[in-house]
């Protein structure tokens, strides 16, 4: 038996986010079903996390076991060979059989990016949000601090997929090492979080709360309380999906 | 009557270029039916120029003239709810009546954006030319020199075309100010070029033969020949049209 992780950059526009579903096009059914194309085999991968439905990613990892003899190379070559161009593998590799994409990892890094501008330029219209009123940073600043540490981000969860995140009986308490809103250019700002682990829709709905605070309708007292009263229903909606992208997964 | 200038962005993966075509979806085409639709008046939109299929846009010019009491403001807020994301109207410009996009204009700028990493980020694939092989740049300088002032294009003009751009007397004769190749980030590169005219494929055609030459495949010396004797058969082919854009109008 060998095990084999992939990293995989994605473009999310025309997919239903990463994990396998019947009837719809996703990052994981489309790699599966390249993997069969070729191996014959019916390959159940391994991803570091999910991502949703026009969230991309510049360097997601997955893993899955097989017995062919196939060299990385010419997995590497079969895969984006085979591949719509929006997804391609950048790298395959060997690995110990303990090694698990999600349950090795040491943490994630994602971004989210603003266009501040008035009007959105078209080619970057799928890749970042636009908000275009008047956006304060300095309370945002403010805010992003109480985040990083080791909290209960009930607040940020997204209720309904408790069940399914809560396999580590950290229950919703995570670990952010960075929380930050850094100027890109002139019209191009970012949110940065990295992090041991997150809830599912946190990125997103730490984001869409932020923006509460950076447009001025909510305070960052209420972002404090929000957070603190570890109820999701106290905090602000889920920013949209397609500003968000998994930088990279860190082992 | 008053006469109306666009500024306009997009993105031109999902359109036929430019210029209007029956049975196809051309940005002239969507911007005319678009201002049919709030003026209810057939409306002419003359552009500074043609964009290939799948060229791109920062700021493409068009003037129209109508007699419509509308304001600058109100066409703008209109095309833009109307228009797709991926054609966006950056200003509306009231201008004289003798202001032509095309005849007024004193010349345009072009980008031609390389990605010369091994592989391509999905979410630059509709942007950014492909270049993994190895380039060098040193004779594509070389190139470029020869290419600054003013000079009989013939051999980077497509044929077939020359009764549709050859309006003004010039013949193929065109004169660049800039043509550089400069390096953006670590895996991006990119061709400037601003002159006062440009014939049809012209830039495609010069970057085409420009790559031959930088991955080694014709010299410098090749290059300077098929300049010179102003036969489109003796340069290189015409390079792929995502990787272009029309960066500005400049009057």
């Amino acid at each position: 038996m060998r095990n084999i992780c992939l990293y995989i950059a994605y473009d999310g526009t025309h997919y239903s986010g990463w994990q396998k579903q019947h009837h719809t096009k996703t990052i994981q059914g489309e790699i599966e079903a390249s993997l069969k194309r070729f191996t014959l085999e019916d390959i159940s991968l391994h991803g570091a996390g999910r991502t949703d439905a026009g969230v991309h990613a510049d360097e997601m990892t997955a893993n899955f076991q097989f017995v062919s003899r196939l060299s990385c190379a010419d997995i590497h070559r079969a895969l984006n060979s085979m591949l719509g161009d929006d997804i391609r593998i950048l790298e395959v590799k060997e690995m110990p059989l303990d090694f698990h994409a999600r349950f090795s990892a040491k943490g994630k890094e994602y971004h989210y990016t603003l266009f501040t501008g008035p009007i959105m330029p078209p080619t970057k219209r799928l890749y970042l949000l636009h908000q275009s009123k008047s956006f304060n940073s300095e309370p945002v600043q403010e805010c992003l601090k109480m985040l990083v540490g080791t909290h209960d981000f009930s607040s940020f969860e997204n209720t309904g997929t408790r069940d399914k995140t809560r396999t580590d009986g950290k229950g919703a308490v995570r670990t952010l090492s960075v929380a930050q809103y850094i100027q890109i250019d002139e019209s191009t700002f970012r949110f940065i979080f990295i992090g041991e682990g997150f809830l599912r829709n946190m990125v997103r709905n730490m984001v869409g709360s932020l923006l509460e605070v950076g447009r001025g309708k909510q305070s960052v007292e209420w972002f404090s309380a929000a957070f603190m009263t570890q109820d999701r229903n106290a905090a602000g909606p889920t920013a949209p999906a397609h500003g968000l992208k998994l930088l990279k997964v860190i082992y």
